[in-house]
């Protein structure tokens, strides 16, 4: 694959890094800024990125478009893309389920893209080991060699288009819902009295869940606004695969009760304040 | 408290060893053989318990009795026993909800008794460190005072029956969910095609849930027809307390349908086996 240029759509914390790891494949990474913020123009400036304003300019210029975005607006980039009879490869690496990479796959080949399904799971690429891609569908192997040479591990699974953002669910499935169950089961214990015993108990046997705590209300209650969606999916797609789809649609409840901590990062929510309104919210909502 | 006898009502795997330590307190621990197996005998005698053959003969003769059976029988035994107007320390030590256990508080004192909560957390009693029991009550501090010289860990937390059931129903609440979630993660992992990017994922970045898998399917997988009861008292407790009840049901249902394993301990099922049939069934079910 001869690839000169390769679109970024579009450039936000996890998505400018992407860009920047391919870049060293030696193609230059483009994005538009039409609608975007100063904080994304300063961030893709940061990191190299050549802005060539107008999407319709950034996709025209390559052979290769990034899709990096929050997941809900994923299917309208497609959309977007798809109209300007794009007939390069489009990669989605949103956090969208089997069905709507299917969905977004069969939008892009119609117009007569190839298509690879992408799966993020770690944080932004800052440091080598951090990071992988998951990649899914014919052209796969073709994308993941773009990253060979950065700190992006991207690792092609196969032809079938679905099985990243498969993975990516999966994954999530066991992260992010514990995350939010043992959070649960803290505001549990408090409405019964037994918290400190909880943690006493803990301390003997499970020595890794009072820490498992402050790290979920730290790191992941201030992100469960954007969970909501993301677990709605997996509780449908379990439901596909014929398990109950109870456990994560619990998980997206919770995590509409948890938004009120949107982006709250410092300082960052601690355990008592979480409990506190996942106790309150509950009351409230009886 | 002067206690000279304690009855244990019944002497199964666990309770045995629980009678046992009891006696360390120099007390005589008596159990009821009436219509009790072969194998109760033979371990309730190895542990030098002394059979007085009848449930009403035990009660009479002790100033505490030790409730350590099935909790759906958990309700029968404490009617039983106050129909006799015991009057001395009844201690329900079952895996019943604070509802079930307030109940059982209920029937007892009616007749005249005493009443303790509680729950065990851990394994038989063989070595020290390994069991603890909590008691919550007016007696509380008492009952635990008999196994001061014992291997079990008694630990009193405070006056309110019910409150040593919701500890056990908070710490089940994640270790025996989190053995189903992960094993279901795996099933819905390879109806996707992805099991195999799943493991190699997780032992870059989550290294202890592949021997976590392993050991819910050969420990939890077992045990796993027990816990829909369990797991049902939980999820009503989850929503008496204000919170979602979808975690605890879901796993419910996967336990019910893990059933089939019932008591397989050797050879143990493996993660590959449980799948299976948690996919067969998936697929039969749909």
């Amino acid at each position: 694959m001869n690839v000169n240029t390769i679109a970024l759509l579009h450039p936000g914390n996890m998505g400018v890094t992407i860009g920047a790891a391919a870049a060293t494949s030696g193609a230059q990474v483009v994005w538009a800024s039409t609608g975007r913020s100063h904080a994304t123009g300063k961030r893709a400036g940061n990191a190299g990125l050549k802005d060539v304003v107008n999407v319709s300019d950034a996709v025209r210029q390559s052979q290769v478009v990034l899709s990096v975005c929050p997941p809900h607006a994923a299917v309208d980039v497609a959309q977007e893309v798809a109209a300007m009879n794009f007939r390069g490869v489009y990669v989605d690496a949103n956090a969208v389920s089997r069905a709507t990479a299917e969905e977004i796959g069969g939008i892009l080949t119609k117009s007569g893209a190839s298509f690879v399904d992408g799966g993020i799971i770690g944080s932004p690429v800052k440091q080598a080991g951090t990071t992988r891609l998951y990649l899914s569908g014919d052209r796969a192997e073709d994308v993941a060699r773009l990253f060979a040479a950065s700190m992006l591990d991207a690792r092609a699974i196969g032809n079938q288009p679905g099985a990243a953002s498969a993975l990516k669910m999966a994954y999530a499935a066991w992260t992010k819902s514990t995350d939010v169950l043992i959070l649960a089961i803290r505001a549990f214990a408090a409405h019964e009295g037994v918290e400190k015993a909880l943690l006493d108990e803990w301390s003997v046997s499970q020595p890794a869940l009072a820490k498992k705590c402050d790290r979920a209300a730290a790191v992941a209650v201030p992100k469960a606004w954007r969970y909501v969606g993301e677990m709605n999916e997996i509780a449908a797609a379990f439901e596909a695969a014929g398990l109950p789809k109870g456990f994560h649609l619990a998980v997206a409840q919770l995590c509409e009760r948890l938004a009120c901590f949107k982006d709250q990062t410092d300082p960052a929510p601690t355990v008592a304040t979480v409990i506190d309104i996942l106790a309150q919210r509950a009351g409230y909502r009886l």
